[in-house]
């Protein structure tokens, strides 16, 4: 049976052959439980390679988990972290943050969904005062949850000022290959060189069936982080098999491969899109998400037909999202069927 | 490369052929998300068909959290759970019920790791105070770590005290299928007609990849479960791996033959040890883990040699484990090994 | 020594004369501890002649207390906290709701601290879905952190709005005295009468050395609540001390005497301001608070002669607090104050 | 009217003259909120006086805070706090460590409510193992929970123990007193000159109407305190009244008299009941508690006419408690009841 081609989340998509592949061959016989198995270790080895010498790898079951664990081990509960409004901590976790670490998000409004030094200075105005909250962690998403892209230079504008205000930077690299892929950067360029503290390291949006790695930059943060980790519910037994499936992604730049593939099928559908009667864009796709504005009746008849979400019920944004596994055959069809809807308006 | 039998737990060994092929298949286009796809639907439905009507069942990646969450959907902070001193949620968990819960465990000593009505009632005499954490929920594990079994008029037995005192009864299903295997019971008998409320039905343990099932049998439990999942990390996006594995292993009870094979290797290895010079067998297997007396000496030379964990430091008792993966010869080859070493002292 | 006339907090202020003797007459021998003596049955008694039979009244140390464990009877932590962003339990209580409830506050920006259906209604976009934590209670503050008033129509409004919406509403009253005198409604009219279903009944702002009730007008919440105080670390030993002050405030309504002159100071001293040169009254006190809008270099010396708040850093805002214990006298020697000093700029 | 002499607990009693004075005394008007007024800045320098230079006082409302608080600054959730099976901390708090540390208790069964390094070595064996709490903090009571008394070198070799091994010791001192009082020893030489790094010291039972110090010994546990405190809902906005309590129990060494009075009347009445016929005194009363087996109906009758707890309901054993108002007359008066009760059988 032919499914219609289906643009909700790059988490509908399969899981990459080279990665099944990876899995099946990684079952051979016993292997030692929790980590303690070649896979892991080999597999930790090569995100150190990726990432730089001072990476501390850590594989959990899912992204969730690596955000929140990541801001476990550098916050205590009277901390705050800050972080855009529409950060997928904020908005999509169902409040695991303030469950999990008992601390409070410092929310920020952006147009764009990226923070910047001015807009989280505000939040500074009650340090070292006991009733409220003290920032410690900035957390950003790169590619943000609006698509868009941090500049090298602004990621580390952010480092510098987490670091000078006794604070600490974790990016939310649950598309950090579509971005890594996007800027033309390595992922090491993307995220270790920039001066963040901590990294989500995405696996599942790019290609894994599960499985992403929390990546420490600070010694401190990883010993403690085998407990936190295990408390949290997040230790797997049989690691190996998260473990082979980030070797495959690595190996001859896989993660590039199928970033590169959803970032340029979200780039021809704008194009697609482009100009056609009743469809706005909203801005051009920077990675593999495209947001349009479309009437509210066009968008309930091609939700009848195609997978994809409304991202803002107000304003009657839609958002269009692309994988690895995305054709430009499914592209096409696709924008025409939005093209004719959005015509018969 | 051929490793040496390895006898350590039954999650060092690999995923079932039949789940590997299950993972495959599952793997054709693109899914709804997070549990909405025909794969999981057919999973729950299946589970359903196994466990009665009332029962609901929900995938979450791993046993330690399908044991917390579902004394999480019983319990409040201020309430206790109590359960063996020698229970996973008390030893191995890292006090992950005590940091999502807020609650208390109350823990009771037992020979063999089961629990009764009558050790239980001691921690009734304060229900009514409120300086004291109130009783809400019994966890049992069936079978339990030490290896042994409750009959199903124990666990009848238990749930009956539950009610009766305004408490429901948990069981921590990891080797159920071990249990109903040795026992020669269906998974139903095994537990949601012996009046259980929740059940962790494991599949790690019996040949899967990742992936374990909590199950509710009230539905005042279910309703609330979906936040409660989300908020504990604990909601898989590509969720059909888990709904698959699940399929295949109770496709042609694939469960009972994995978790035969396993108890019948322990019985065998428990047979071979029989009267070896130096090797006390702590008691006959019930179900896939053998329990020895060795000389400290002998303990290490075999470790260095085989992969087993010592049990008890005090008393020199080592644990042997079996799984749906270990052959006979393997047993064969590991208990001479025994043999010469014991005997060598 | 004669200190200068305090505008900092209305908990600057001592405790009342008639609270001190009732302290020294609670102290005579030995009397049950943790709620069981004589004193504590007569207050609570007392509080439901105020406030109707369906409440419910416990004692806890502090108002944040107050807010906290009444929220923590009506929520899990799945569950949201609909508040204004300038809500106490937002801003000024470190994050301890987010801490012991483990749940979210979903916040609305408003021009003067106060909440309608129509600011909350975006927050239920999201009800059933399990990404996002579910709305379960509205906190407002009665007066609010702004000095502002509801009228009983619009506390009404909110508890139809939150109980047609499968919400709680609960009132913080950490001033509700001062409403309640400022809208000549006696305690029940402007609490319990309105729908309410939980009421955090404010002592230390009114003259009280410690202590406040938490109210609660369904049976549900009251029968849970002493587990959920004693472990939150709020169950007093010597509770009768709390509950002679609370008597000794609803006796000739102390309360209403102690509000009334707090309101009337607050705007004598408004009155007094007005029109000076330099001063920019933010608007007409409602109740115990005058907002005010000074040079900055005015604000400084002021500070270092009188104690008040600086409320809004930006704008240059300051807060004028008075108290049940503000004099006339006083009122008149920091109006002249400010006044001249506003003058000289 | 007056009562029958009373033997339940020491927060029965009410509160000492002297601290009613000092509380009258401090209501002189307004001051400075959450402890920046002269009167806390005066009661933490006299506990300086009195503690030592590194001593780091805090105040909160209640003893329970004051232990979990106290352990709040030395542990994250993945660790394990070691206690006495029957500790305040494990029995009497309905939870509040758990629920608020997230951390575990690791408790041992002792005879005599006492620690020892031997009793607490086995909950080393985990040290360093992901799987399991990490030992982080040792928490003793003096006078323990039993009217027992650790000898100085007692404490001091649990403090060499837990810096042996990566933890800190902390004393529940709710009655430091008694127990310096008993020892003949200040109360430095009973707390913070034996090595340990944090203390509860304790004011409710001795005297005060409420009110506890936590005293860090370690500058590190101060600096993250306020939050901590604030977060956790201990945050007193009058805390002169507080501070003058603690004022007047540390002048003229008035907590040595009331300590000295309660111990006396203890021994008083263990003498009085000495040899009687059916009252088995459980051992020398080494504080203000009086240990004692009687029979059921004996029990039945005397708490028909006096207040006191049984605190063994399967070994008959009650506790009679004194406290700073205990006079001679009614321990005369109770033990003449006692026994003649006893004897009637």
């Amino acid at each position: 049976m032919s499914l219609p081609p289906c643009f909700a989340s790059d988490n509908y998509a399969g899981v990459h052959p080279a990665v099944m592949r990876a899995l099946a061959e990684a079952n051979s016989g016993p292997a030692k439980a929790y980590g303690a198995d070649p896979l892991t270790l080999a597999a930790r080895a090569r995100i150190k390679t990726e990432l730089g010498d001072s990476a501390e790898p850590f594989f959990v079951f899912l992204g969730t988990a690596a955000n929140v664990l990541a801001l476990a081990a550098m916050t205590r509960p009277h901390h705050a972290v800050l972080c855009a409004q529409s950060a997928h901590i904020n908005v999509d976790e169902c409040g695991a943050p303030e469950k999990h670490l008992g601390a409070k998000l410092f929310t920020v409004p952006t147009p764009d969904g990226k923070l910047t030094p001015e807009l989280l200075r505000p939040h500074l105005v009650h340090l070292g005062n006991e009733h409220h909250n003290q920032p410690r962690a900035i957390s950003i998403a790169q590619a943000t949850e609006l698509g868009t892209l941090y500049t090298p230079a602004e990621v580390r504008a952010l480092a510098d000022f987490a670091h000078g205000n006794g604070m600490y930077l974790h990016m939310d690299g649950a598309r950090l290959g579509n971005a890594a892929s996007a800027l033309g950067l390595t992922l090491r360029q993307a995220s270790s060189d920039l001066g963040i503290d901590a990294l989500s390291f995405g696996g599942t949006k790019n290609g894994l069936m599960f499985g992403e790695a929390v990546v420490f930059f600070r010694p401190e943060f990883a010993a403690e982080f085998p407990y936190i980790r295990k408390q949290a519910m997040q230790l797997c037994s049989k690691m190996r098999f998260i473990a082979a499936q980030f070797l495959a992604l690595l190996e001859n730049d896989l993660w590039r491969q199928n970033a590169a593939n959803a970032n340029a099928m979200a780039r021809l559908l704008a194009k697609k899109l482009e100009g056609a009667p009743g469809v706005v864009i909203e801005q051009q796709p920077q990675t593999n998400a495209v947001f349009a504005r479309l009437a509210p009746a066009v968008i309930e008849r091609l939700q009848a037909r195609f997978s994809f979400y409304t991202w803002d019920f107000e304003r009657n944004v839609v958002r269009f999202m692309t994988s690895f596994a995305t054709t430009a055959d499914e592209v096409e069809t696709f924008a025409a069927a939005v093209r004719a809807e959005a015509l018969a308006g």
